[in-house]
């Protein structure tokens, strides 16, 4: 089995003739059919909202692509709130989802009147001292403990997880907000990652359903949206079935009239925090091939390295390769496929059967197109690289320029050193 | 067992009415120290230098610092080799250690003198072309494959490293140097990693020396230097015995009186790369306590998170944890230290053993002195903090300013977004 590139070597060569390898390329045909479809799966419920992880693909442009589609952002610190008010997000068009807070995220939350998801019990009484009030629309995040199974094997360990409160904390937390003042209530929970099963939002929807219903009847408090958070995953391996979201929504649809709808809160919003699954499968790093090895393995260096894509190093993540002009060749040499990093782990792929590669090769790794650019960091002193949208048309655009020596330099800016540093910028 | 903070809870207090936690802080006292232990346990060679792994921990006043006891600098990229520059390093004071390198760093490190030390054998022509011919002082990179034991238990396997040369590749090098030119050799090898023994060195060296020996009989080539490269580790764990560089420079002069006097080769230089070793117990990331959260486990929150410390995350690794203040109190709680990233692995310890923790008070994570904020990243939109040198007289100094939303967004400094992205940047 494959996978097939969005992007054709000849495209890729258009491309670096202005923007050098390595890059991370973005489908916009693909980001829009796809948030269509999501807007698609959930039009059944009028209040629903999907709010893009801004921490998967944090680019403005992309963005503000899926605002089209109805998205808002879901925002995990200041720079994400930033960015949503920049563009125009506001009000409860901005979910801030945040653990351990600082203050001062809440604060600024709080005045461009994003929706607060509270994390924890505690929360309660450090967002009051933080921003003088409780705001009258407010979420508080669930975690049920234990092991939480969706099907088949697929499972996680929320009780080993640092989010979210117990259900008696989650009673209490109502109670007192609704004392102090909140009018508009919310439940998030966030229980298992990338769950490449049509099962796991109607699953978890059935949990929180059940819950709000209780919540209704124990406390008198009408749950106003349920935010299904992310999880939804994508499949990075070849023989994987991909989520049908299409399924996902009308599962959801199913719960929700057999448990919402006779229990009266048939007028509850769903919300969803996706950034994987709107993202992942239409981003790809293209990088080239610069160096050969042949020691005690084959080796194929690349320009690209972990401070591009960090999944795998980290994780041990699996993503997909196909050299771009070979997607048909057969898959007949064995390749380590490494970049640059002083760091053993710093390796694209292990042991992976690819055509046979040759120098200049350009090389596209697959499902980059969330947690990719995101998580890179500069390790080794590397510099991050670009990001280009593939446009509908077949034009491109670059939505992001790569790092220069002068960024990597900038927190020396107030010493001396600095004109030192920086006065070899012009080596490219 | 305990670890003993080089910051007192008083000092911590005075620095953060001028710089908020989190933050770097290093310790000049103990680097002097250390960097005087290993110059003199190497000044049995005359032509001994270390050369500090600048991707350790990139700043250019802890360089300066070691500068003073004849440290150069091993570089791995393009940044690394400008900050070299920057600060009057140049020539044979500087190696340029890399990996899957790109043509223009092998440019650069030429233009500037630097030693390049080549990781493989496909890297001579490349070399060749990128910089038009071969210096005369070149070093090669030796893997020799399988398993490498050092001593109890300790070992790692070169085999599966994407780094250096087969025996017969580094043979064949040295003859094809010769003839394109090269006058002055270098060998070098990086077997295991963060070995915590006296005898990891000396038993490389005598795998290096005898090699040396098999190159002159077999080619005629006198090896000008050696470079047993980095690896020497430090105790992460409390209850770990440090290594003693007196032990390990009298255990590497041993060897090279055994092998490498006999064979009229007294006059090798020997070069160390170490990072971890020079830099790693002399920093510490200094956090505030901010949340508290009781669900199915105790947790603390801190304002550092993965940002400022990513070898947990990455690697499950070890960082002791003191409570400044309480250093003699019962350890007698047991927490989860955590960080702020949506990420269930930013956690600082797991089922940690620590005094009661109250919320404000600051806490002292030991050891995040090397490939602490080198490994920093931006997820979740998060910033890098400050570092902060607290000098021999007892004074601070602030060695590089914490990143702020504009540093975040510069990327973006091309597009009409830019604007909107740092209006806010007085929110602090």
């Amino acid at each position: 089995m494959s996978k097939t590139p969005f992007l054709t070597k000849e495209k890729a060569q258009e491309i670096i003739k202005e923007i050098p390898t390595p890059f991370h390329i973005y489908d916009e045909k693909g980001i829009r059919a796809n948030a269509q479809a999501v807007k698609d799966a959930f039009s059944w419920n009028k209040g629903y909202r999907e709010y893009f992880a801004v921490k998967a693909t944090p680019n403005p442009f992309l963005i503000k692509i899926l605002r089209e589609y109805g998205c808002g952002t879901d925002c995990s610190s200041m720079t994400e709130l930033m960015m949503s008010k920049a563009l125009g997000i506001q009000g409860e068009e901005i979910m801030f989802s945040s653990n351990d807070t600082p203050a001062e995220e809440f604060k600024y939350a709080d005045e461009i009147g994003a929706t607060i998801n509270l994390d924890d019990f505690t929360h309660i009484e450090f967002l009051e001292n933080a921003i003088g009030h409780i705001p009258e629309t407010i979420s508080c995040r669930f975690n049920p403990g234990g092991v939480y199974s969706v099907s088949n094997g697929i499972m996680d360990n929320p009780g080993d997880a640092k989010y979210g409160m117990t259900k008696e904390q989650l009673f209490e937390a109502y109670k007192i907000l609704r004392d102090k003042g909140a009018k508009r209530f919310g439940l998030h929970a966030f229980l298992v990652s990338n769950t490449v099963t049509n099962d796991y939002y109607p699953t978890l929807a059935k949990t929180l359903f059940e819950l709000v219903v209780e919540i209704k009847e124990q406390l008198g408090i009408e749950i106003a949206f349920i935010n299904l958070s992310g999880g939804v995953g994508i499949p990075y391996q070849p023989d994987q079935e991909p989520n049908n979201i299409a399924v996902i929504g009308e599962g959801v649809h199913k719960v929700f009239d057999e448990i919402l709808v006779p229990a009266g809160l048939g007028d509850v919003a769903i919300y969803t925090e996706m950034g994987r699954f709107m993202m992942g499968p239409y981003g790809a790093l293209v990088t080239t091939a610069i160096h050969e090895k042949h020691t005690y393995k084959e080796y194929i260096g690349v320009d690209a390295c972990a401070v591009n894509l960090m999944r795998p190093a980290m994780y041990g993540a699996y993503h997909h390769i196909s050299v771009l002009g070979k997607e048909n060749a057969p898959c007949d040499h064995t390749y380590d496929v490494t970049g640059s990093l002083c760091e053993n782990n710093d390796k694209f792929a292990i042991d992976r059967q690819l055509p046979e590669v040759e120098m200049g090769d350009l090389i596209y790794i697959h499902d980059a197109g969330a947690h990719g650019f995101a998580m890179g960091y500069n390790y080794n002193g590397k510099l991050k690289s670009a990001e280009v949208l593939l446009k509908e048309d077949g034009s491109f655009e670059m939505i992001r320029r790569a790092e220069q020596p002068k960024d990597y330099f900038a927190t020396f800016d107030c010493f001396d050193i600095y004109n030192g540093l920086v006065e070899d910028n012009d080596w490219k």
